[in-house]
């Protein structure tokens, strides 16, 4: 059975026990955590603040990890990479640790320790994502990082293509799926097929416009750019 | 402009000041509210407890009072009506005073007490809140009751139905609407259409059917089958 969470607080810890816990956050920290790992990047730690980055950095070395992240969208004072995605070329990240804090994404992650597993999923893996949550066989739980703690429309509707691919045509009508997949599911046919106008008209996206980073609408818009599946354990995420 | 909460959680108080509060429990809190008082209901006191329903009853007069609701979509030991609107007849409310506690209704109702007024809608009213909601001219906030602190389909698409009636062809594209406003507006668009099918779907729906209760699922599937807008005002929801 695939289920949806539309924010973190949605989660309560043994709910995801023994299931698979799929994270996204489109706009941007999924997206951007794919697109580093798929451009080499060793491995990405996702902690809850920017004193637990700094403290982290300092105990594995500053010079050797990239501090990541944004506060408000923006890059942090101090840190080597903001939160855009284009940041993260091979020449940036490949071979390096990241360590990541971001306003929704990077709680969203800490929220699911409790789970079987936990993979992290945007629009540019999705496919990767949907074939390996399929293949375990267990039941997969979304969990969207949501803004602020609260929904976020592209996180559900990526969520409801996740549901979509999962599910085939067996929950076509929603039949026997939870109110939020179902829901999800229904977004996602609403509003999929135009990702970059979807985002245009988003909290998240209206946010990064204003910020002058629209370009990332277009960036996470691109579905299975990539075929990577992330996956936190222990503290990290890795491939 | 117009927001929705998908749950009573997504209310912070003061986000309610100065706005109007629309309340929506389609199975069935909020249906039964409408049927009662549109069938002559004196009032309708929502309580968040057992002991709160007794302890007023008996403050008011045990035989001036009829008690009402449900716990786990069943009656109340005790009590004098459940939560199905079918009970509500003229016949059996006309006059009366009614104390009422709901598993997810009244909480929602009583999430509200900041805004500057609230009403109490369902498919049964439909059309006659959206107008009186329209013609205060303030900001509203549609507060979906949920299902024990989870999103509800089922109010979801009310509350974007009252959301398309309140913004008209303006946001035919979700544009300038917050996430939840705008993803309530797409739900409604997919799913207003047969809502005893939409109920049949849902988790509300199918604990009615399970408990033999499922005849409510066509009663509050009816659109506007009565022209009035109960108010909650200072503990009592009146015409």
């Amino acid at each position: 059975m695939v289920d949806v969470c539309f924010t973190p607080d949605e989660v309560v810890a043994n709910e995801l026990q023994g299931r698979i816990a799929v994270v996204v956050d489109v706009l941007r920290a999924t997206s951007t955590i794919v697109e580093a790992l798929a451009n080499g990047a060793k491995s990405v730690f996702p902690v809850p603040s920017i004193e637990a980055a700094v403290r982290l950095a300092q105990n594995m070395g500053r010079d050797q990890v990239l501090l990541c992240g944004e506060r408000r969208g923006l890059p942090i004072d101090g840190f080597d990479l903001g939160n855009s995605p284009r940041e993260y070329t091979p020449e940036r990240v490949a071979g390096r640790s990241l360590i990541m804090t971001t306003t929704n994404g990077t709680p969203a992650l800490l929220s699911t320790t409790n789970a079987r597993e936990t993979l992290v999923a945007s629009f540019l893996n999705l496919s990767a994502v949907v074939a390996r949550a399929a293949e375990s066989g267990l039941p997969v739980t979304v969990v969207g990082a949501g803004k602020e703690r609260r929904f976020s429309l592209d996180d559900a509707v990526c969520a409801g293509a996740i549901v979509r691919g999962l599910c085939g045509e067996r929950h076509a009508a929603g039949e026997g799926l939870p109110d939020t997949a179902h829901a999800a599911m229904l977004l996602a046919e609403a509003r999929s097929g135009d990702l970059k106008s979807l985002f245009e008209g988003t909290a998240a996206g209206r946010q990064l416009i204003d910020a002058g980073l629209g370009e990332d609408l277009e960036f996470c818009a691109q579905v299975d750019r990539h075929d990577v599946v992330p996956r936190f354990h222990n503290g990290q995420i890795t491939l």
